[in-house]
């Protein structure tokens, strides 16, 4: 049983790996936009940076939960693979949120795929008609 | 082991889902109060679901840590039960938090029972007394 | 193997415990600095320690996870150990933010013992020169 667990392991420490490369990118941003401790909120790209690493801790819990519930219950391999996709679209949306707001919505990794069609056909429907208050 | 464990294993589930729950309640208090991201503060309504949402979230890593400890030291059975009132008790929360600030306090199952008496008392109590500010 | 784990349930339990006593903090310092809730700002004072507690509480599930993961894979002893170390870390912090967002610096426990000296040296330093803003 030992030996199927390693897997699910392995995916648990990249996880705390991310959560720290993510509480870094935090530390910087402080630095960069002079926002000093207990302050939490200054110009808007260090609030964009602050809240996608808070976004992240706060579904860390949920992941590990999941990933070992599933991991123990179900198939450890399967879990390893799907934990390996959710850290690979949290580092997406980790990066498209510091960049834009807009760009939290790159956590799917299907969208991915078709992220060219629907940024055309957005931008042929913005041209052709007013986006009402979204 | 594995079989004494499902119940455990279920009411962690059964978490994951009210975070998920509770964190869909955020999404559209967003889109109702207009508090879009990265924006953590608005109309005080949208502050009592963000900061619910935000307390359970936090108290989410203890709650797991203490169902699993307990359940493999101690009684899964019994450990299972405690979660699932524990669950019930953040949802009460979670519903009266959202309400008003005061509705925190809901989260006491056993003090629903009094919940009535203890009403009649403090509407009483405030027609007879100024209250000072707690 | 379960006899191997008695001691990684005991310092998540104790760090459970810790947590508590951070949350309790902060219920104090919204009463002392009258903060009342859904508000998360006040005083420098009273954001340190919310500041405190938010920061220890997003570590927790980090520290869960890699505490049982090496628990469970590599040494179960060196782990609880290296956790009750962490935990103690922790504390320094919280009473270190409290007083002072410099404070935060004194969860490592190797400077608690260059601590005198180093602050003798900073101090020396503001004499001699004049600092710049970090």
């Amino acid at each position: 049983m030992m030996d199927d667990m390693v897997g699910l392991a392995a995916v648990s420490l990249l996880g705390v790996l991310e959560q720290a490369y993510f509480s870094l990118q935090v530390i910087y941003a402080r630095r960069k936009f002079s926002v000093s401790p207990p302050r939490t909120s200054g110009p808007p790209e260090f609030d964009r940076v602050f809240r996608a690493q808070a976004n992240c801790a706060e579904y860390f819990p949920i992941f590990i939960t999941v990933l070992w519930t599933s991991g123990v219950f179900f198939s450890p391999g399967l879990s390893s693979v799907c934990g390996l996709l959710y850290l690979y679209g949290r580092f997406r949306y980790f990066c498209g949120y510091s960049q834009s707001a807009q760009g939290r919505g790159n956590m799917s990794i299907i969208r991915d795929t078709r992220q060219n069609r629907l940024n055309i056909r957005f931008l042929r429907h913005t041209h052709t008609s007013n986006l009402s208050n979204i």
